[in-house]
């Protein structure tokens, strides 16, 4: 059997050992034809019920409504920092999209969007190195605006939005990339959904756009035919050769989400793994220091810090020997990131705890 | 053993098959890291390392002048049909561009240019259904054009630029999809090469662009950051996470090339299974009607039919108990293509080669 590790890197990240397994197992000779499932045509019968399956999955676990589309776009998240503005800016007169300062991506999507329209940052929790989710009320919301942007989850620095804002008639865009997936969400609230899927969805070069009829086909004449929208919808994503193997493993990740319970098991699963850690933190006497403040706490990636730099390289350097990898925080903010995505299983958190409890005994 | 059958697809294509069993065989363990090449960040030592290796081993194989970067873009071949005209349009103040319309993907990437500048179309071969590469002599390059783009080989059509064009001070632009990596070339005839990299490289959803220093850092304020050349060159292709599983496989797909005896080797190799191909067509007494003109004809795609509709269908049904995969030709040629890109070996040619004079001997 290979060895594997409970991988905690931010993404790409860790897969479903059982899916991985399975795509190596048919890698060569992809249901008894004699070719790999990255060597046969994206027109294929065979690739056409790939596409089609990942469709159905994520109208199923997600509770997709009939007029939202399902895209599958080129390039990550960060491609969809130019796509979401080229093609909704346009939406209404004003050519004004409003932003939420919620973290590093955050921040680089606004600042992305600069490009094709006005944009106003309605709200930062920049002053305090993003440790908590800004408010935001009703009156905070230009109803000319043509949208607002948020992170639904901040993955650097470990906080989420547990209650979206009201938006009223103005279009909610999520970057939901760290978090897709994790938790039950009602789709209804959000006019487009964008995420990269490298951390819950599969390999990475790939976006998944879920949006609302209404809001494609207002790209400007001068925006790149494969960042529109409109594109992806007419030509079912098949345009040109999409990432053929990123698509096909997002198929059995969903497959695999499916059979353990959907998004319900999902994220009950998933509150447990990090209230497991949260609770540990709080519960250690400072000895672990939390990051993001209670009430904006992320279940996807847990982030806190040791009394000092000498034990953080310490426990870093000793979490090797535990089968525990990639445990260090973004360069933004240091100290532990635990990215505890889909994939990880129970045993995996558990494995760092009890990590952590002999690291404080050793050392606290 | 994998079942492998002898895939003539145009792309998503064959790959070596000793490259696919090593992919497979570290899927779940890259290097005794304990997690796959997939789920490991694409800042990482090991990903570096990859990166780091596609690159030497271009510039060796392709004898890559130290002036010229590489880099890794998201999305394929299409995405450069505007990521061009927005990095390189504006190299001169006539914001124009020269494209030769030489078959479908070329009058494709005029189109898309027009939405960034002015485009002529030089010369076509549309009326004759692109069954050879038009003439271009010097008097037709404008002088005061940004660039002039053509499409180095045919995917659709079997036909190939066996002499480049000569354009002065114009940068010469390729697409070179269906053939990068398959003979000698000068890249110093070319201001800039693209390719996407699902027919030689390896799996899709990525292109690979060799560009000369002085072709960059000209996009305009309204580039997408993600299409804009200066920026992949700034971040070492890395601004964001790239298609890591596609350029990890480009590393192996290199590697296999250069074991081969390099670019001359693999040349020598592909004139030898199209000749074989070529020469059955031509000696067949008309049963098998070549496509292209004899001048132009492409290595890597050969087209050709058959006397009657029945019989083409009949050949293409019998084609699968040969254990000849893909060998439809486009929907918009019919007959019978078979693409036979560097990974096809030449006992696939022989067995297909042994087909065709075993079906026209029971047919002809």
């Amino acid at each position: 059997m290979a060895k594997r590790v409970f991988n905690f890197g931010p993404g790409p990240a860790m897969i479903p050992t059982a899916v991985m397994e399975r795509v190596r197992d048919e890698f060569l000779d992809y249901q008894g034809i004699g070719a790999s499932v990255i060597e046969i045509s994206h027109r294929s019968k065979d690739f056409e019920t790939i596409l089609n399956t990942c469709d159905q999955l994520f109208r199923e676990l997600l509770n997709i409504p009939a007029n939202y589309q399902i895209l599958y776009v080129h390039g990550g998240a960060q491609m969809q920092f130019s796509a979401v503005p080229m093609n909704l800016m346009g939406l209404r007169p004003a050519n004004k999209a409003l932003y939420v300062d919620s973290g590093r991506f955050a921040k680089l999507a606004g600042e992305e969007a600069k490009r094709f329209g006005q944009v106003e940052v309605i709200a930062s929790s920049a002053k305090t190195n993003y440790d908590h989710i800004p408010s935001i009320t009703p009156a905070m919301v230009d109803p000319k605006a043509s949208y607002l942007h948020i992170t639904s989850n901040n993955t650097i620095f470990g906080t989420r939005w547990n209650t979206f804002p009201q938006t009223g008639d103005v279009p909610l865009v999520a970057d939901s990339t760290s978090e897709i997936l994790s938790r039950v969400i009602d789709v209804n609230k959000f006019g487009l959904i964008y995420a990269g899927t490298q951390k819950n969805l599969g390999p990475s070069g790939l976006a998944v756009v879920i949006a609302r009829d209404d809001l494609l086909g207002h790209a400007p004449a001068n925006c790149p035919n494969l960042l529109n929208y409109a594109t992806y919808k007419k030509d079912h994503s098949l345009t040109n050769t999409p990432n053929t193997f990123a698509i096909y493993m997002i198929q059995l990740v969903l497959e695999w989400l499916k059979g353990q319970g959907g998004l319900a098991a999902m994220e009950k699963v998933n509150n447990q793994k990090a209230a497991m850690l949260y609770d540990l933190v709080d519960s250690s006497g400072g000895f672990f220091k939390p990051y993001a403040q209670k009430a904006d706490r992320s279940t996807m990636n847990v982030c806190f810090n040791l009394p000092s730099e000498e034990l953080l390289e310490e426990f870093l350097k000793g979490s090797k020997a535990h089968n525990l990898y990639a445990l260090k925080g973004h360069r933004d903010l240091g100290g532990v990131r635990a990215s505890i995505y889909n994939a990880m299983p129970l045993e995996g958190v558990k494995a760092l705890a009890d990590y952590m409890k002999e690291f404080q005994k050793k050392k606290g």
